[in-house]
């Protein structure tokens, strides 16, 4: 691997100030961690964008949640080919191994990848329809949701396409043998969150009201 | 979807807790971030394990990373195959729409995946070989790595099997033809990073030296 | 006192999000109480496990209940020997002191210190015999509630014990004059309580009946 | 034990509350702390007085802190004497069974055994004095402290004599032998604090600083 360089200095500058305040304030706790394992209450699935942090909105420490990031937090449905698959193989771990008692999936506004998807379904972005095409490829998994928000007002529709990503996961997951015998037996619970960016703003989903305000 | 839950009341708390102090004191950012879009200046690919908070070792802000969690921080090669595969997807949107400066991949001990991995390769997990375990064909992806560590007395190949981990997505990554044009016109470089959750510390690679403290 | 350390950030983060909510829309009863002192309506005696949260069971709020808690939620019988007691120290303030209205012992499920003291009045934990075992010695209290519940058979024993702490805890506390004398002229009562964790159920103790479903 | 009385409605009516919604959408999570058991991450030691409450000022919900109330936050010196000593047993779980990363002494303003304490010892108080005063002979842990702040002017004396009582509490932890060993191993650290009630403000005490707003 004859590619790989040095960290950029001001990185390796965070770190050592990391080093010697959060981790030296803290070090008991992560040695108990490292020797006792992880018993993170939550798994949280949410977009890698850069603008959604999850732990600064719940105040989480190291150790609380379990934490995957894709594009547009979707999660496929259940399709154990013998694939790879690295949604459902985090699902799987959270749910069998670490047993966690809830998942919870976060969308937020301003979500690149679900403008991509509206902007393929709605036939302006040929480069996504294309089979090479990752994130077309990827996005597909949210073009029933794209069915469901087609004819809502053009200034309206990019919000509940977000919505319906949360809504398409949620739904996904259920379609997985070991999430639906989890639920079922209420030994986790799944939620449904919506974040506003720029206002700061959380909505959660609630059967039968839709998305309100926390 | 019937089954979604409120969010428990202590998240609720906290979030309103976030949004009097940190949101009110960065509300300008927020919305700037929210108008003008996200520039983050790295892709960061790290486990979901809820250890391991990259934003907490770089002291990041909203706005600062892109970044996407799975299972142990693997990248698989590059397979445009019609199929959706979630980390191809986040790692082409980061680097041919965010043109994103740096991908790091992130490391760690302790790491579930990583051991699963290990356990499967040496035998002592068939029920990881099956063709429905989603965690057992998402760590084939390390197997190269597996074969690297074999040899490695058996008190440190975890430690050197979750550094092949990162070894193995560098490669990967080099396999997509966006990534090793970017890498090959300077326009973008490649880290390789493994942190010790227990002691704080961390290792980069460097190629001829392998990984060495930062 | 050179060993203290600063607080760990998240917690000063949360702290923070809590004097900018909470205690912002209470500010008026927190001064209040500041000023004018406690007025609680009663002294709770509860186990230090951190499974079992009084204020949250019974929605409780700053100035409502005076709250011991103690390993297995124990009263010693009246010893005033001119030692430190602490347990008993509470019981006086909140009778003599403060006038509580009613005292409450809540048990509970899934009870460390009452597994303690289960193994070590059969035989099978020596070490909390030992005379410097702090927890051994403290789950002396609970000996006259183990014979009590010695043929109870296996798999009811813990939970039977866990209810004869509550009882045990308000047979001593009639051994304190002033509990005595506040119940007989009917200015303070008693109450038994046992909490089921993982079911959220509550039992009181009802005499004649013993512990029911409230 | 024929005293016990029927909980107060209000409490019953609270509880079935609570029941139908806390507990309803955290039911897995408190099934998961029945079965696997608690991993509370720090041990908390702070007083009975109605108008402290951690668990509040610090968004904690179960399971996440070991909390220990008594009068005044205090612990007494390590005596192994075969006697019942009730926050050192509590002390000892934590430490030596749960190994809880963080011990945090909470002191706070306006405190009831604080003052009990400073009139005993400044004479005004002889009832105090008496071989059968519980709180007396509890508060006596303090004369330490009291003895520090006996010329620090009236007005400011009993914040004085609070903060006292945490930092008396500090050292006698570390009197424990198991407390030293873990805080010197660096598995374990200690942390003192003083919150003034009414007006939500919160200090720590840092080394060579004193008690400094966080």
């Amino acid at each position: 691997m004859e590619q790989a360089k040095p960290l950029p200095s001001y990185l390796i500058q965070r770190f050592h100030g990391w080093r010697a305040t959060t981790y030296a304030g803290n070090k008991a706790w992560y040695r108990r961690l490292a020797e006792s394992g992880q018993h993170p209450r939550a798994m949280v699935i949410s977009c890698c964008d850069s603008r959604v942090h999850v732990t600064s909105i719940f105040g989480a420490d190291e150790g609380e949640f379990f934490i995957h990031r894709n594009i547009a937090n979707l999660v496929p449905p259940y399709s154990p080919d013998g694939e790879a698959h690295g949604t459902s193989a985090a699902v799987e771990y959270a749910v069998t191994a670490l047993k966690v008692a809830h998942i919870v999936v976060l969308g937020h506004s301003n979500c690149g990848g679900v403008k991509g998807c509206h902007d393929m379904c709605s036939g302006i972005a040929p480069e996504l329809e294309l089979r090479s095409s990752f994130v077309g490829r990827w996005m597909d998994i949210l073009r029933p949701g794209y069915q469901r928000v087609e004819h809502v007002p053009a200034e309206a529709r990019l919000a509940a396409l977000e919505k319906e990503a949360v809504l398409v996961s949620l739904e996904n997951l259920m379609t997985f043998p070991f999430v639906k015998e989890a639920v079922e037996a209420e030994k986790m619970t799944l939620h449904g969150l919506w974040t506003n960016v720029g206002e700061g703003g959380l909505e959660q989903f609630v059967p039968g009201s839709g998305f309100v305000a926390v």
